[in-house]
C-alpha cells in the first residue's frame, strides 16, 4: 500500500480486539522500523519495552489516559483493550534531549503496523512515575510515550473541520469515531513553486 | 515498497541533483501525508512553506547548517544543493507546544518522498530568525525544521556501531556516507512476549 493510503488508514484507535494476539515478531519488526529511522545528530537515544503478554498488558493499562475529548468515556473496557504495547523510552544516559525522535519513531511504527492490518494509538497521557515503577525501569530511562496496538474494534473516519474550527474528535451514536482535519489550504502558508 | 524497505532506503541525504526538479504536485502530496498524520490532542499546529523555485531555494540555503560531524565539509556546493524544501512551522496561535508532531510529519513526508524516488534530510540546524525574515513569515509562525529534498547525488549506507560505540556518521574516500546504527539488542530493554 502507498504511504498516502497507509496514512489515510492510520487513524488513532482506542478499542481493540484484545484477545487477537499481536505476534512477538511483529512487535520486534516495529522496533526495527524505529531503529532505522532518522535521529537528531544520529544519537539514537530511544529505547523500547515491548509487550504482548496479557499479564503485563494488564499492568500497563491502568497507567494510561484515554481520549481527552471524550469526557464521559473512561477508556476501553475489558475485551477491547490493547493487545500489545511498545513503550517508548528516553535513555538520558545517551542524550539530554530526544528532539522529535519519538515522533519519527512512532509514525514509522504506526505505518508499519497499519501495513500489517493492525491499528494503534500514540498515548502521551501516561502516569509516568507509576509506570516506570511498574516496569522496574533503570533510573536513566524516562517514559516518553506509549504506543497501544492491536486489531481494531472500532471505525474511525476523517472529516473536514466544522465551520467553527473545532478540532476535537467525537463519537457518533453508532460508535464511529470522527476526526476533523484542517484543510491543505490552511496548512500551506506559502507555495514557491514553478 | 514495504515500510521496512522504505525506512532502510531512507538515509539522510546531503548532496542532490540540484537541477532535477521536484514537482509542485509531489511537494503538495508530501504535505498531504503530513496533514493526515496523528497530532497531539488533534490540535494540528503545524504549517508549511513549500519551494521548488530555484530563486527561493537560493534564499533558503544560506540559513541551513549541514552535517555537524563532517567538520571539514561546508555543505553541498552549487549543483548539489536541494532541489526543493518543505519548511515546517509551528503556528503558535494554535498551540503553545507541538509535542512531537514535527517528527511524525517529517517521517511521513520522508517515507513518501523515498517511495517516489526522492531523498531528503531533516535539518534542525537553521538560522531561524534570519530565515523567518527571509521568508517574510507572520509573527505567530516559528520555524521548527527544514526538510531538504531532491534526487540523491550521493550513496549512504547503514552499518553497526563500531566497538567504541561512536555514533558519528562519516564519509569514506569514495564519498560514501556511513551511518552507524545501534543494534536491536541495545534498543529493546525488556521483551514481555509470549
Amino acid at each position: 500500500m502507498s504511504i498516502i493510503d497507509l496514512v489515510r488508514q492510520n487513524r488513532s484507535c482506542r478499542r481493540f480486539q484484545q484477545h487477537q494476539k499481536v505476534s512477538a515478531e511483529i512487535l520486534a519488526g516495529l522496533v526495527e522500523v524505529a531503529r532505522l529511522g532518522p535521529s537528531a545528530a544520529n544519537r539514537q537515544p530511544l529505547k523500547y519495552v515491548i509487550s504482548n503478554d496479557p499479564a503485563v498488558n494488564a499492568r500497563i493499562f491502568p497507567h494510561l489516559g484515554w481520549a481527552g475529548y471524550l469526557k464521559s468515556w473512561p477508556g476501553p473496557g475489558e475485551g477491547q483493550r490493547p493487545a500489545a504495547y511498545v513503550v517508548v523510552l528516553h535513555d538520558t544516559a545517551i542524550a539530554d534531549d530526544v528532539e522529535c525522535d519519538h515522533g519519527i519513531a512512532c509514525q514509522g511504527m504506526l505505518l508499519a503496523a497499519v501495513e500489517q492490518g493492525l491499528a494503534g494509538c500514540i498515548i502521551a497521557s501516561v502516569a509516568r512515575d507509576r509506570l516506570v515503577a511498574e516496569l522496574g525501569l533503570a533510573p536513566a530511562l524516562k517514559i516518553l510515550l506509549v504506543l497501544a496496538l492491536g486489531y481494531a474494534d472500532e471505525e474511525r473516519v476523517i472529516e473536514p473541520l466544522p465551520a467553527d474550527g473545532d478540532i476535537r474528535y467525537w463519537r457518533d451514536r453508532q460508535g464511529i469515531h470522527h476526526v476533523p482535519k484542517r484543510a491543505p489550504e490552511e496548512l500551506i502558508v506559502a507555495r514557491h513553486v514553478c
